[in-house]
C-alpha cells in the first residue's frame, strides 16, 4: 500500500516499466532498466537500485504464483512522499514496488481507431512511461467506444505518435517505417527491439514523422510492446486492412532478440 | 493508504481539488465540487457523494488540528482498483479521501519563469484537476531552477496559457485579459471568481488567446488560485513588472466573493 502523501498517487510524479517475465525470466531486463533510469534522469529523481529492482520484481511473480508461467510484471517508482503542493521535498525518497498478473495474450489482429486526444511533443513526458498516463487512458476509451481495441494516437501538430499502449510501425513499398521519438512517442523498448533486429537482417527502419494519410496508405500495419511483440492490425477506423506476411517474419526476428 | 493496484497511482486515472478552509469553513465548497463533477462527466467516472466528500474534508481539517487556522484541504478522487492495463473495470468503484494542510500565504509577489514544457490543447486533462500532473511539476521544477518562483506554460500552439499552480491574468491598457479555457487552461475556481467579480464591477475580462509576446508587453500580471487569491507578478523572465493598484482592487473583490 502506498500513504495518501506519495506524490506519485497525489500528482503522477514518477514511472514504471511492464516487462514480460517468461517462467521467471525477465525479458530484456537491461533495456527496462536503461530506459527506467534515463526517465529518472530526465525527471530528475535518483534512480533505483537495480538489485532491489529485481528483487520487487522476482517477489511479484512469486507471490503471484507465475514462476512457471508468463507474467506481466509492472514496476512502479514514485516520487515519493513529501514536498509542498507541486514542489518536491529538499530530500527525495522514491518508493519502489512491483506487481505481476498473468501476462495477456493477443490472439487476434488489432482494430485500431483514431483518437481525439493527441500526445504532446512539447512535454519529455510524452516520451516517458510515466505514471501521469491519463491522456492513454481516455484515448483506449474513446477506441473501444468506436468498437476497436485500440487507439492511434496523433501529435498536436497532427503527425502520426504511436497507439495507448504500444508502439507503431508500418510497411510501405516494401520499406518499414515508425514514428521519430521527436514525435511525443515512447521510447518503446519493443520498438527499439524491431528496429534492431531489422537492421541486423539489412532491413532499415525509417522514423517518420507524418500525417494520418500515410498511415492510411499503408500496406499493413502493426503494433509492438513488451508484452505483446508484435501484433497485425487488421481494421484502420473502420477500413479493413490486409494481413501481411511481414508481420510474422518481424515477430521471428523480435522473438530471436527478446 | 492506498492500494498498489489503485488506477489513480498507476496511471494518474483520476481528479483532485485544492480548497482553501477558514476555520474550518471550505471557501466556494459548491464551486469546487461542480468542478471536480464535471470532471468526472469528462473522464467517464462516476461522481462522488457530495456528502461524503464535505465529511473527508471536515474530517482531514480535524485531524490535522486546523479547524481554528488557514487550512489547504486536498480532495482526491481516484477512478480505484482494477481493470487491466489501460482498460478500466466493468464496475468502477472510484476512491476518495482528503488531506489537510496549513495554507501556504503568498507573502511577496511572484517570479515568473517560462517553462519549455507546454500544455496540450488537444487533450480534456488539461483543462482539469487531474492526477496526470506531472507537466505541471516538471513546468514548477524548471520555474525554481531558473531562479523564479512559479512558470508560466504556453501550450504546444505558443499560446501563454497558464502558470503550473495557477491561472494568469494581464492588464494592458487598463482592461483585463486571461487565456481562454481553450488554450488548454485549467477552468479555476479562483479564476471564474475573479471574472464574475470584475463583471459585477462592469469590468469585462476579456479571453484572449495570445502569443508570449501579449504576455511581455502587459502593463501588469497577477495570478490567481484558491489557496493564494490574487497573486501580483513583479519578474517576468527576469524583465521587472511594475505593481499595479488593480492587483490590490482585484483581491479586495475576490475577498468580497469568496
Amino acid at each position: 500500500v502506498t500513504p495518501f502523501d506519495d506524490r506519485g498517487l497525489l500528482l503522477g510524479d514518477g514511472l514504471f516499466e511492464t516487462i514480460l517475465a517468461r517462467q521467471g525470466e525477465l525479458v530484456l531486463w537491461d533495456a527496462h532498466l536503461t530506459r527506467l533510469q534515463a526517465g529518472c534522469e530526465v525527471l530528475g529523481l535518483p534512480p533505483p537500485d537495480l538489485a532491489e529492482a529485481r528483487r520487487a520484481c522476482e517477489r511479484a511473480i512469486a507471490e503471484a504464483g507465475l514462476a512457471g508461467a508468463r507474467a506481466a510484471v509492472r514496476l512502479t517508482l514514485t516520487a515519493g512522499s513529501g514536498g509542498r503542493g507541486l514542489d518536491r521535498p529538499a530530500a527525495l525518497a522514491p518508493r519502489l514496488f512491483a506487481t505481476a498478473a498473468a501476462a495477456p495474450r493477443a490472439e487476434t489482429p488489432a482494430r485500431l481507431a483514431t483518437a481525439h486526444v493527441r500526445r504532446n511533443p512539447h512535454s519529455p513526458t510524452s516520451r516517458l512511461k510515466s505514471l501521469a498516463y491519463l491522456d492513454n487512458v481516455l484515448a483506449r476509451r474513446e477506441a473501444l467506444a468506436a468498437g476497436a481495441d485500440e487507439a492511434v494516437m496523433l501529435n498536436t501538430r497532427g503527425e502520426v505518435a504511436s497507439a495507448a499502449a504500444a508502439n507503431l510501425f508500418w510497411l510501405m513499398d516494401g520499406r518499414l517505417f515508425t514514428p521519430a521519438l521527436d514525435c511525443g512517442v515512447l521510447a518503446g523498448v519493443m520498438r527499439a527491439a524491431v528496429i534492431a533486429a531489422a537492421q541486423a537482417r539489412g532491413e532499415a527502419v525509417a522514423e517518420a514523422r507524418v500525417g494520418e494519410g500515410e498511415l492510411r496508405a499503408a500496406d499493413a500495419v502493426f503494433l509492438t510492446s513488451s508484452l505483446i511483440g508484435v501484433r497485425p492490425v487488421n481494421v484502420l477506423d473502420g477500413r479493413p486492412l490486409a494481413a501481411s506476411p511481414m508481420a510474422g517474419a518481424l515477430a521471428r526476428w523480435v522473438a530471436d532478440v527478446a
